[in-house]
């Protein structure tokens, strides 16, 4: 614990000494992301003590393989001296200016290679400080140029069951997954639902091709049902990450983007899980989908989880439009203080000299071989489906293979196969009956090996335990 | 530019090797906040290079005073060895954790250490990444406890006319300055916005506790017409900081407390700007103005903006009141990918230790010295009032000395001010016919005189352009 600084409390007193101590101190003082009622402001969850490559470290001196690295994001993986030497080096150089008034060096050389990467025409960047604010400046981007091009009430968002775009009001609002509205309020009456495009729960009989069909007939009878001109925004994450690493029908992405253009509806394509070599590109809509969308929102990846940073890449196009309008003075009131982050975009900027110096190519390299080994875990009975595209996969527990219903939430299937595979050396992200892998993308075929073993291993133990307790009959 | 990783674009080629490169590359791929129609997406603010002390250097090598710390942020001033260093140790110890099934110690630490120096029973801590998610965290907090509570139409949010609270959806609809909502989407039908407590626009003939008298009155009016059980909240900067650093009458905010807590109505106190040592405390509810809130936002101060952090501090009955609901599963389905940052929260540890290791002492002991220094110039004719608190301060010009009326906004008065005060030495926060001084703490009273001298002579040279330009006539 070298880098923490020594803890004292308000009166001098040492604390924090120990693993329990620091327990202690979370239960009482930390509240986390997603509580439930009957825990919440009294729980402590599981610490991290170190990182290094794939691997983290546990409070009880346990050695594991990083899963999800992070949550989706510790691309580069962990422990990166040049990531560690650039925060220091920015922050002895110029550690923040005020983007209102200021800019900086790192942010203007970072857009420009951002700019590169993207879709053609993509060539502008506002920056925020992850995927909801992103999310956030996408949209009240939409509602503010049609405000300015006299079209107020084009406004509705289009999203999908099973997306996730983040934990703000608006933004989360969009969101489809279970649970995710139970207790929580939304923005009522801006947003507009379509069916989750996941070719695995598509209904009965009917092929993967039809299935598109539907979806993409569906979505152009809601803008026939409520008129194109009352609809601002379609968001897309090109592949659904936490609603289980869902990859849609062969040409939904293109087809969908189609409607879009004809209608004058904003393509908004949410890579904050897939951008940043997760599927061995720095953007994944144009080079894995053909996709060229008006918008795309990025988080995570970018600073490999070393710094808060994201961003919405944004079409010239549509600034070209609001320069020429009649209202040159009306002002999008928008922007957060840590915009532009001179460290944060020295943390991307060497980041994406890592991912261009070769782990792009080498992400590229070992995805076949990170699908194939998780889709031999087809073979275990508990497993429905192992699915996924690059370096993000998910394996769905199911209760039977005829009839592939989901396991009910109460089994939790997801945070059994985690507990075990903890002991055995992986974190796993547990998403209900799924089991999410997305590591770090420095991971070699010999440790995708490991992994792979490990969590056959854990699903083995699992379905015994459940076998056990008789809540699983195969 | 040491810190500047090489700049190369998709071809190798380098770039970025100049100013007037740098400046071209914002322009044709930079989006900065606030942007105009007339020039979004093709515009290049000033850019700054380094950073030192209370200092910065412009591109152009100019050494200016940074008069707003920023963004009100860097407290603990420019190039701090002391928080470059634990950046880059924390980030070679651990640099990220999911929060949705890890923690940290860092986290765990501070946590600790800001419940210490919060009102008493604000003893837990929820982590974003700045203010504005600060604020939806505790407006989505209200939405969530008022659910599970089982009274779903508490839910109105009070703010004023003045206030600003962020730039997410829900947070920059809480927001009452002029413009912001000119051409931006506000969530309709859940914010109620009280008149603005500011002494110095008070009606004519009004005494200062009339006009406190009467802010309270209209708050008790608009509860018993609306009901109590229709509002959620009440969010309040205790001193309203990009308003124009609005010091509210004497007892005002006890007050408006009182009535929050007879009518069940949570008291969120956004102390993003007055917390970590603008007023000399760590937090100024309690020690500056006797207010015991049930929340307390907070960021940019808790890392001196060298990190995007932020938090909600939230009385722990609150969360007490929720584990002894019926609802023991009910999911607050909230949190960011960033919430309880390890390099965050190790960041704002250190520079909790600069605080309490003499800079909060320092910052009471010279903010008296900066407060007469600034209020001074109220002997410049073209100064209407000069007010502030601790080391915030406000400039305010008006028309005349007579009417007070302030200059209209086409005159831009704060940034003629700026442009003069820019070439003797000082960046001025200009915002609309006010100058917004929030230096950072470190300012010693000698650097003091050099700012209250070149922002004295900033404003007679703007004088003297406005009555050549036949624009003021005093």
């Amino acid at each position: 614990m070298a880098a923490i600084p020594k803890a004292t409390g308000g009166n001098g007193d040492a604390i924090g000494d120990g693993p329990d101590e620091l327990t202690l101190l979370a239960e009482r003082h930390l509240v986390q992301p997603w509580p439930v009622s009957g825990s919440i402001g009294a729980e402590a969850r599981g610490r991290l003590e170190a990182g290094e490559g794939i691997y983290v470290t546990d409070a009880a001196g346990r050695r594991l393989i990083d899963g999800p690295a992070g949550m989706w994001c510790v691309n580069a993986g962990h422990r990166r001296q040049e990531l560690a030497d650039v925060m220091a080096a920015q922050a002895m150089e110029l550690s923040y200016n005020s983007p209102w008034y200021t800019t900086n060096a790192p942010s203007a050389v970072l857009s420009k290679r951002l700019a590169d990467h993207a879709p053609d025409g993509l060539d502008h960047v506002f920056y925020t400080t992850g995927g909801s604010s992103a999310v956030e400046t996408a949209l009240r981007f939409m509602q503010f140029a049609n405000n300015v091009k006299g079209r107020p009430d084009k406004k509705l968002i289009v999203s999908r069951q099973g997306g996730y775009h983040g934990s703000t009001y608006l933004s989360a609002s969009l969101n489809g997954r279970p649970r995710d509205h139970d207790w929580m309020d939304s923005a009522e009456g801006l947003v507009i639902k379509l069916t989750c495009p996941n070719p695995f729960r598509r209904p009965e009989g009917v092929g993967e091709a039809e299935f598109c069909d539907a979806l993409v007939a569906e979505f152009r009878d809601v803008i026939e049902k409520v008129g194109a001109g009352r609809i601002g925004a379609f968001i897309a994450e090109p592949i659904m990450a936490s609603g289980g690493v869902i990859v849609p029908p062969e040409g939904y992405l293109v087809r969908m983007r189609e409607l879009c253009r004809e209608h004058d509806i904003l393509f908004i394509a949410d890579e904050v899980v897939t951008a940043f070599g997760r599927l061995g590109h720095v953007f994944a809509s144009q080079e894995v989908f053909g996709l060229d969308p008006d918008m795309i929102t990025f988080a995570k990846g970018v600073t490999s989880g070393y710094f808060p940073l994201g961003g919405v890449m944004i079409a010239g196009r549509l600034f070209e439009e609001l320069r020429r309008s009649n209202h040159s003075d009306a002002m999008f009131a928008h922007g957060l203080t840590y915009s532009s982050h001179p460290i944060g975009c020295a943390v991307a900027l060497k980041n994406l000299d890592i991912l261009e110096g070769g782990l792009l190519d080498h992400a590229r390299d070992v995805s076949g071989h990170f699908q194939s080994s998780l889709k031999a875990l087809e073979d275990l009975p508990l497993v429905g489906e192992v699915r996924g595209l690059g370096l993000m996969a998910c394996v769905e527990c199911v209760a039977d293979r005829v009839s592939n219903n989901p396991l009910t939430l109460d089994l939790e299937v997801g945070k059994r196969i985690d507990t075990h595979c903890q002991e055995l050396g992986l974190l796993v992200r547990p998403l209900i009956n799924m089991c999410v892998m997305s590591p770090p993308l420095t991971i070699s075929k010999s440790q995708i090996d490991d992994m792979a073993t490990i969590l056959r291993r854990g699903i083995e133990l699992t379905t015994d335990d459940l076998v056990r307790e008789g809540l699983w009959h195969g």
